[in-house]
């Protein structure tokens, strides 16, 4: 039936009131002390303060108890490549003893290795690791995903990897929101062969993916030896024209005007952003991109982080966190960490930190209107957290404090 | 009956090879691959290569089919501060929004606000919060950690906090080993006499602790602002007195000679060491006392992390690694955290990582001799991870791939 009753929460975190583009006041999070949340058929039905009566009958829901718990929207992360063949534990070893990036890729390391991988893997067991990953997202209090093709890079295989999230939507409790992303690296056999590539993609792959709807974004990394910001403007460009959202890797390791493409084009999102100009935020602001953060890779490959801090405080400046989860740089969905390092190495307060990975990451994938916080209608999507309040999720550092998710009314986890 | 044989493991990772003083080449983990563990009456009774048939009857015997699996004897964490009363989750945001230590303090933040809710507390109440904590702990895979007193610094909560300790270790899977850490801090009834406070817990608390039997060690904090080497010598020396084996948290904030105390004194452990001269690491593993990282303390407090490099390439020197889980500095248990920051910010290998969670942090609380590596003889205390190498632990950053938990013998915990 997915009726349910949340009764008593010592906080509903509700993250309400959004108003599209000049987002939320990121640090006041509307939380309602003692509050009850009622859904009825998957959907929020009502929203009640301490004192007002249940007006459903009881009977007809089942009833969670959650006395000295705290009650949050589930997590959205909006950027994440989680559809992958083969693993990279190898390669972090030589990374970490400093190998330089030429040795590891002469070993058959790097995005090769995955493609490679994924290339050779089926169907059916990209469909299977993808749900162990899943599964272990949603231990973490993640409803909702974001997941990017990318690791194929010919036809077939992006192609492949599309299906496999589209199947997994079908059969997983999780949310998963498709995003084409044919030019994230160069393959071996478009070398030297750039803007060919380039043209492929527009020519073959933005046909093929609208016309079986396997995406509602087309993604590109643009950067120093990958893609330039003339070859991400066309692609972009190209992909309007067939209906995609855009979003953009953007300014990660050599600023060199992500950000202010991503506002030219008026992208959906833009993500990365650690070199990114104080001109390209301001610009991404007034163009109401979505400025996504993944700190986790930051952290993963030691590099300074995005200036969270400062973008918060531009003007309507829609900041959202996302994990990044994928076999290379980042091999992690911790959202603990995230959350940690959000606060303590970004500065942002524990509750803008709340507000990025639930109503604004929501935003940053076009859903802003169905998840992403508590209000009446939306999604019947929440988390219950072991302790009282969400200043716990920074303060219990990386550690999950999650113990139950809901999702559209339904108890898909509860921590044993 | 806690016989329990774990089959064809992809790696059964020994640890083996701990020789006393000299400890053991920490980067080399003696891995059997396709082995396979016997534990009869909760002991290690075989550790088999593959192709050995298996000495026992099966049928007497909880089989695990551990093939895709890696093995690894159970993570010892040598330096916790789990007992204590309350939490302080808004001091957390004060601190991260740069709010002054002494603010803090005004505020009734900082040690006083856990030494007060700690005595205030009753032991049933410090029993289920540390029953929680241990929980936690153990689906991180701990099966040992030692715990330490300090946040009564009066004499009934001082016992309180041990003899909570000795009923959780009575009645819950995890062993635990406990310190007496009178001297963790001054309290406000002590301020200004501080030679006093020693004095106190050296003629009252020592014959009380050792007179029951309540703690193996004494440790205490040698700090600037909190205890001189002159104090921790007459401290430490008076506790050898009684037969305690002696801590010390050293060298953490201010240099000041902590480490080569420890030589000095012999100590079992000296902690944190951020500060830890050159000199004061070589006389330590000359004194033959296991160096302690906190990396998950220096973690929280964006402290920079200890010389863990320098430290495992000095001869002879053991090096451990700990969560120090305390609800103040780094209230935190993770793990996997600990593992990505000792290999990321540390540049720690993968190996030199698993010996210092092992068998190097069991030398740290005495007790290399009965736990942290697989060999015959040993308690049968036991991890498996959900990927097939230990390589993982780092590499999958921040996330516990910690699949089953076994103690003497006994499944204690098993991934959802
Ligand atoms: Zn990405
Ligand atoms: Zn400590």
């Amino acid at each position: 039936m997915n009726n349910l009753i949340v009764k008593n929460a010592a906080q509903v975190v509700t993250c309400s009131g959004f108003e599209g583009k000049r987002g939320r006041e990121m640090s006041d999070l509307q939380v309602i002390k003692g509050g009850t949340v009622i859904v009825t058929g998957g959907i929020i039905s009502h929203v009640l303060h301490p004192g007002e009566g249940i007006p459903v009958s009881e009977r007809d829901y089942t009833l969670i108890d959650a006395s000295g718990k705290a009650l949050l929207p589930g997590f959205v992360d909006p950027h994440t490549h989680f559809v992958f063949g083969g693993y990279r534990e190898e390669e972090f070893s030589w990374r970490m003893r400093g190998d330089s990036y030429m040795d590891i890729m002469n070993r058959g390391g790097g995005i090769v290795n995955t493609a490679r991988a994924t290339r050779e893997a089926t169907e059916e067991e990209l469909i299977e690791s993808g749900r162990q990953r899943l599964d272990a997202m949603m231990r973490l209090g993640i409803t909702t995903v974001e997941g990017k093709s990318g690791y194929g890079l010919d036809r077939d295989t992006e192609l492949k990897q599309l299906r496999v999230m589209r199947r997994l939507n079908e059969t997983h409790p999780m949310d998963i929101i498709p995003t084409f992303m044919g030019a994230h690296a160069i393959p071996e056999e478009w070398k030297g062969k750039e803007d060919e590539f380039i043209d492929f993609n527009i020519r073959e792959m933005f046909p093929l993916v609208a016309g079986e709807k396997l995406a509602e974004a087309v993604d590109i990394f643009c950067e120093k030896g990958v893609f330039s910001v003339e070859q991400s403007r066309r692609y972009l460009a190209a992909a309007r024209e067939h209906g995609f959202l855009l979003k953009m890797h953007a300014d990660e390791i050599v600023p060199m005007g992500g950000a202010e493409l991503a506002a030219e084009l008026r992208c959906l999102s833009a993500d990365h952003l650690l070199q990114a100009s104080d001109e390209g935020i301001r610009a991404m602001a007034e163009a109401d991109v979505v400025a996504t953060l993944l700190p986790l890779t930051a952290f993963s490959l030691r590099e300074k982080y995005a200036r969270g801090r400062e973008m918060i405080d531009t003007d309507c400046m829609v900041v959202a966190l996302a994990t990044d989860l994928n076999p290379g740089s980042s091999f992690t969905a911790s959202v603990p960490l995230l959350f940690a390092i959000a606060c303590i190495y970004m500065q942002l307060s524990p509750e803008e930190a709340v507000t990025a990975f639930t109503i604004n990451s929501a935003a940053a994938i076009n859903r802003a209107d169905y998840i992403g916080s508590i209000d009446v209608g939306k999604q019947g999507d929440l988390i219950l957290l072991q302790f009282p309040s969400y200043k716990f999720l920074p303060y219990h550092v990386g550690m999950n404090i999650v113990e139950t998710v809901i999702k559209r009314g339904e108890i898909v986890f509860s921590m044993c």
